[in-house]
């Protein structure tokens, strides 16, 4: 790899964390709540369908999850709800913002290896003050020179991040789980870029076709970066 | 004013635009909505006493505001309640969401007149994405060299934006409405403080005491900016 590189950006949830088996654990309680007024997967499918609507108003979060969630039994029990149900939904997503930080494998080690030869970098998307609860929780905050809580992570929040970070996009190198959301905007722009996949990824994260890029890697767990950069 | 002055950062809200008589406009519809169950005034102190207690949470922004109102719902009518009033407060959210941008006096003026003299930065609270599409659906973000949404506007907070911006604190100004957010923190970390009150201001940001400090000065209109720094 491209020895040029001077900072290096960690994605956050389910890259450094666990996150997204939590929304799916969370949207099975929200199912089996609502099993009565509809089938289970139609009710996982009607809050996706309330989430991705949402998506520009409300942003990446559990917040904004939190207000789908409530809207979509709204919808579904055509208001022929018990009221406690919306408490349930509120209860459960607080629940998520109260959740434990459980940190992946070989984050800690891939930290303590790059600290001091890198800018480490956080950049991640969700709501800003979740985020920076997640990162204290961790204990890995030292590690890092800068958090950066994007709205997006399309080219333009990238450009942005560079130019704030002041560095060339030859010497930023991306790490993430998701290719649509932390590799693909990055090669677009002259970045370098690593995918280290996680098992359960949001269906909105998705993309269909295979990556050739010069500057792109695929890694399989989190420790194999340490094999492209050193 | 001491003329090392190389930052300076505006607070947003009911600095430079229009925002608390939004909240409060939207208190209003919301008492009016449940007022079979409750005398006004109690209704809008069990909302505020939602939102303060959901505060460290959810922190500032709408999309809290959203989850409280509909939590005050469920409480205040003990869960008997027609399931549409819900969907009326997510309604009332939405609506602050998109409301336009509405420029308070002398903004364009003032940023104008600074714009190449000083480092410009917009340092506030709420909402990421909301924050972010003020910005841009006001027309100013060409101003500002870089705009900083923060959780929270503590001594701490001001640390790490001045640290960020790589300045000192006795470079750096901030102007705001809020004596609590936008002044106190300040000052007490060495920095330059103007405060521009505004007719409105939220209970929660509210002192009861006068500040004397040879780092602060008062004015009564944005432009007084102008006076204090050229």
């Amino acid at each position: 790899m491209n020895n040029q590189i001077t900072v290096i950006a960690f994605d956050a949830d389910d890259t450094l964390w666990v996150n997204e088996p939590y929304f799916r654990e969370t949207e099975e309680k929200f199912a089996v709540m609502l099993e009565d007024f509809m089938p289970h997967h139609s009710i996982v499918a009607e809050l996706l369908k309330t989430e991705i609507t949402n998506l520009p108003l409300y942003g990446y979060g559990i917040k904004g999850f939190m207000l789908s969630m409530i809207e979509t039994v709204l919808r579904i029990t055509e208001g022929n709800v018990d009221p406690a149900v919306i408490g349930k939904a509120i209860a459960l997503g607080q629940e998520m913002l109260n959740k434990p930080i459980e940190l992946l494998d070989g984050v800690e080690e891939v930290l303590k290896a790059l600290h001091g030869k890198y800018r480490l970098v956080v950049a991640t998307k969700g709501d800003l003050l979740d985020q920076q609860r997640k990162l204290t929780k961790s204990g890995l905050d030292h590690y890092f020179h800068h958090i950066e809580i994007m709205s997006d992570k399309q080219e333009r929040d990238y450009q942005k991040l560079i130019k704030h970070l002041d560095c060339k996009p030859d010497e930023f190198l991306m790490i993430g789980n998701s290719l649509k959301s932390d590799v693909l905007p990055v090669l677009a722009i002259g970045g370098h870029a690593v995918h280290v996949p996680y098992h359960t990824t949001w269906v909105h994260e998705h993309i269909d076709h295979t990556i050739e890029h010069p500057n792109f890697h695929q890694g399989q767990c989190l420790s194999d970066i340490l094999k492209l950069v050193e």
